[in-house]
């Protein structure tokens, strides 16, 4: 199918730009010397998966069970749920393991840690558990110093069929730093609160073999991984605004876009529509914290070879972006003519679609499903 | 399936609240004296379309050639697909015409509808035509005085196998209204719009038979729709938090709900996270506009009966929500807990759902299919 065929609003992603992120993120992982186990929630697709992983050990790192589900369909089987577990998401945790996977879960709850340990004598499979950890952003994850951190591992360590597998922390707060020296300072932090929490537990006379750390910024500027085993970050894959504007990525290495339609084009009114609306691109808009103007995605001619002077999707309805720049070409975008818009924040605008169509040199080459749901 | 074994996070909807809206409208569009055409962009889903046109003339209207496909394929044959047409979506909608169904299409751009024209001669059946009409969003659509009104009529009028069907208008901005004075002055303003369209282009010798106009805003609050042939609201078959806050509906009137687990507990934070974040609830947040504390959803305890305390999820990452409130009963909410969220958006938020589980008396009787994609 050439690209022209493509219905709009579509994904595209292309695949020489994922590869080169891929193949970055590897050799930054080694020299940092910690294993690389990529993030799938944002590309959730094996192909991605795929080329995220060559270089690297295997593992992967998910955000939900279907992700599990859809990746151990295709053949990866060392897998981090990184998500809290809940006890109701047990059976579909072990029903993949039963496939042979091995899942590691997540929890930072002494309650559900109990649960745990109280059906884990009828389990088929050793299930292993990291201990979530709060370096702090404040969502998830108990203070590498809290009481309940050698509670919880005392509870999984007693319990048949249960590993202490490690810990596990997130830099989300990363997301919010004004600059390069701040990143370093979380990036920092993130180590810092993992190793801590590890060395409290073996302390306590627990293996802990695993410290988990990471998220795109922290993976890209941590100037340090010492005493950490692996690094999660995820949207390094595709890249985005959000990641450019944090300083993390350069425009040509965002690998998706969205390509749209002009259904309507309004010179008296300085604007065009394009059939990408909230639906296509998402309503976040997370870039425009350090990106002024980022709005939901800047509007690239329809190769994206360069930007349209300016555009950007200024404002969106359910099937409508509205397109605004400073001098945009309105001659050559007639009602028709196609556009491709960088996505503000990837893993939300990817996740609005069921597919990538693979762009090469122009051209659309191949059909990537992504996973979905829950 | 019971309830409690529907997969967190997950859509729910309430049947006889759905019954109820539906009929309600029904009721309204008849004391108004106009046709009630449902726009299906928000349900997406034949069992809710069937609620809409019960005790109407069955036509519907949507927003995507997907969404006009699939009802099509559930056996609804008058359908305004009601963003603005572009000549490369021409064939899928002449597929559909030659399963038939009639498909209305829209356009406010004379260049389009030239392309149309000269097509025109080769299709298999006639294909109406609406001209849209800004009445003050500024959005899509022509002034009602504009030159090229005439012009774009005199076009389709002038080919074969295209039919003017008339005008279309839609009054987003009422979305922005901030009392119900100012919805009545643009529900006016929509109807005035269209219907002096409609005037000119019948002075002109064109018989427009379809003067179309409609938001659930405007539909619920317009004094009059003399002059108008039909209204086209859409999100009133679900309701959400924006639409009671522009007074639109009562929250016992609000249909859909996001069923999700509470996966961490801080009473420290003065917060939980539940496993429904944008993916699960989106990132809208236009019922912020005048709701204070709207956030990302209102939280209610997992029968929906009441709100917990104040509590709203304040914000999300891709598969966490952050729940706060003023007085969170913690006690109650263990990990594993469940809540339901009440839509900032139902259109959006929907549309992250491929499928409803429907709810009647506290249980899950049913799943319905959502139109997906495009």
């Amino acid at each position: 199918m050439g690209l022209a065929d493509v219905r709009t609003p579509a994904l595209l992603l292309d695949r020489a730009v994922v590869a080169r992120n891929a193949a970055a993120m590897t050799a930054r992982m080694a020299r940092l010397g910690v294993r690389l186990r990529p993030h799938l929630k944002t590309a959730k697709c094996a192909q991605v998966a795929a080329l995220a992983t060559a270089g690297n050990f295997g593992g992967i790192a998910v955000s939900t069970l279907a992700e599990a589900a859809y990746f151990v369909e295709h053949g990866f089987n060392d897998i981090t749920y990184a998500v809290a577990i809940v006890p109701a998401k047990l059976d579909e945790v072990l029903a993949l393991q039963d496939r042979g996977a091995r899942i590691a879960i997540a929890t930072d709850d002494p309650a559900t840690a109990a649960a745990l340990a109280e059906r884990a004598p009828a389990f088929a499979t050793t299930l292993n558990v990291l201990i979530e950890i709060d370096c702090g952003q404040h969502r998830a994850g108990l203070a590498p110093e809290a009481e309940t951190l050698p509670a919880i591992a005392r509870i999984l360590d007693a319990a048949p069929n249960l590993a202490l597998e490690g810990v596990m922390t997130h830099a989300g707060h990363a997301y919010h730093c004004g600059d390069v020296t701040a990143i370093e300072r979380v990036a920092e932090d993130e180590r810092a609160a993992a190793v801590r929490a590890a060395e409290r537990l073996r302390a306590a006379g627990h293996a802990c073999p695993t410290v988990s750390a990471g998220s795109t910024p922290t993976a890209v500027f941590a100037r340090s991984a010492e005493g950490l085993t692996e690094m999660r970050p995820g949207v390094y894959t595709l890249f985005d605004l959000q990641q450019m504007a944090l300083g993390c990525c350069r425009l040509e290495d965002i690998a998706v876009s969205v390509l749209a339609t002009v259904v309507g084009r309004y010179p008296e009114r300085g604007r065009l529509l394009i059939d990408a609306g909230s639906l296509a691109l998402s309503a976040d808009t997370g870039a425009n914290e350090f990106l002024a103007g980022a709005g939901y995605g800047w509007v690239m001619d329809g190769t994206a070879a360069r930007r349209l002077d300016g555009a950007t999707v200024v404002d969106v309805n359910q099937e409508h972006g509205f397109v605004e720049g400073a001098a945009l070409p309105f001659d050559d975008l007639p009602v028709g003519a196609r556009v491709r818009v960088l996505p503000n924040h990837a893993c939300i605008t990817a996740a609005m679609h069921d597919r990538y169509h693979v762009v090469e040199g122009g051209e659309a080459v191949d059909v990537w499903e992504r996973a979905k749901g829950w």
